[in-house]
């Protein structure tokens, strides 16, 4: 398939946003962006080998999760999912018929959230990388930076964690098929639109998505915000089916793995009780796991277990006492 | 340097554009489009090996050409730039300390026209990778689009065509020093912003930039606008220290190279005078090279040589009597 049959390919045949004014096919695409919003942009880079293992992964599955991931940051802005770009290097035994797959795994997430391919990039390599940037619409008040926490705050997070980083294992040892349900959370991982949709209305939340694990993400909440958090082993949401493993495995997979592409973030005490019934009634798992307190001599986040309060930097290592 | 350090390295201290809400540090950026406008938005991946050659370029140098072409696509929609984000994956071999340089040249021709770096994505890979997304800003009536060509058009170009390819390959015979106009003209070429200013008052320009030469960029147009076009290569602007090559060599070097970044388009004979006029004030060279004429049985693209009217395909290949 010659490039221009692979553009036309590729080209949807209708836009599902009415603010596309120009999808694919000239020097740029052009968007008349809402009035009264703001736009959120965010971009992620995966390639073979790396982010992901051809070996064990279907290029469907590839386009799906790196859709995924950029949906997942759309998510952790508070934002609403509208278009998307995609950039590809590919080696020559990839064909412009196999990164129709790659395509096809992007529209199946991104269909869900009727976002609109409206332009891309595709050239030749030695690896795979796939960049994909995304494109978001948010009420200006309504933007969840990780800035915004505040002492006092319930630190929470949806979804159980670390999942996606056990599937993972799973896949990695062949003892498992694609369709156990850990393999499958980090094939098929779900970005947490439906919490920001729920939660619209709730005045302030602060929201990080679990790429890195929370060990990272609660650093970053906790360094952009000024503040330190607190959080309680035993209250990090875990999967039953996960229990049976070593300790210090299961919090290496909860602490650090991360892809599990849930939210993690915080909110007033008093907004805290309206977001858990808000989530409850559409179904959303959130869990109470911590507060946010003063900062000590810099921003830190604390592990409580066994009564005792350890440190954990961005990477999920504990140390000291505090 | 690690990913800490390095982000902080190239997180810009402050946005020149106020439609900044939020740069770099979040899961993504946060923009306030200009009421009254809409968004261009254009990318473009440039490999290691395949689109430059870091032995003869410097990082700074592919930087600097990566960024080109991106702006070139938003000159070439009638959009004015506002923003950058940059995706790289890079091998071992290049640090981040190396990478600096390549937002160096980046920042080099981007900061002439105000434009921020608002977000980006940096991993490993085996290959230099870089893609630049770049945002413009165009006044809806004012969108030069490959699809508003119509029969009677003057069609034009601005500069002097085949440069770059000239400079290419000048560069790699190693004969000629990194100072050369024509590899300048390669290695640093400009983006023709310039000519999209002069000319915003113009009603309606059709517009495509020289990345892969004017027999594709003249294709493209013929067949978005349903037209046919023919010009004289008499008439194809070459620089006068290029008059000594081979005549087939000239041929594909102004019809087919390509990155030269210049513009070509066609407007209405009335408002030719006034394009015309208006680069000449500013020293912009602009110069009529054909028409727009009735589609025959197919759009295509004819170049008039020795009284002779040959198709020109995408390629540049030249064929048949019509």
């Amino acid at each position: 398939m010659d490039e221009f049959r692979f553009i036309d390919s590729i080209k949807p045949s209708y836009y599902r946003q009415s603010s596309v004014i120009k999808g694919v096919g000239d020097d740029g695409a052009v968007i008349q962006p809402n009035i009264g919003h703001e736009l959120v942009i965010s971009t992620d880079t995966m390639v073979d080998q790396i982010h992901f293992n051809l070996n064990n992964m279907s290029l469907e599955d590839v386009g799906y999760r790196v859709m995924v991931a950029n949906i997942s940051d759309l998510a952790a802005m508070g934002s609403s999912p509208l278009y998307y770009i995609v950039n590809i290097s590919a080696p020559n035994s990839v064909t412009n018929e196999d990164l129709l797959y790659v395509y096809q795994g992007m529209n199946d997430i991104a269909s869900q959230y009727r976002m609109d391919l409206i332009g891309g990039d595709t050239t030749s390599g030695h690896d795979l990388v796939i960049s994909v940037t995304v494109f978001g619409n948010v009420s200006p008040k309504k933007k969840r930076l990780r800035s915004s926490a505040q002492i006092g705050d319930i630190v929470f997070t949806t979804g159980y964690l670390g999942e996606a980083g056990y599937g993972l294992s799973l896949l990695d040892s062949h003892k498992h098929d694609k369709l156990n349900y850990f393999v499958q959370r980090h094939i098929r991982p779900q970005p947490r639109v439906d919490f920001v949709r729920v939660t619209t209305n709730v005045n302030r939340i602060c929201l990080n998505d679990v790429s890195d694990g929370i060990s990272s993400e609660l650093n970053e909440i906790a360094n952009a915000s000024n503040v330190s958090i607190e959080i309680d082993w035993d209250k990090v949401p875990i999967h039953k089916d996960m229990n049976h493993l070593e300790h210090s495995r299961l919090k290496q997979l909860a602490l650090s793995a991360g892809e599990d592409f849930e939210l993690v973030g915080t909110c007033s005490k008093g907004d805290w009780k309206l977001v858990r019934s808000l989530c409850e009634k559409d179904d959303i798992k959130v869990t109470e796991i911590g507060k946010v307190i003063n900062r000590g001599e810099e921003p830190s986040v604390y592990l409580n277990e066994f009564g005792e309060k350890l440190s954990l930097d961005q990477s999920g290592y504990q140390h000291g006492n505090s």
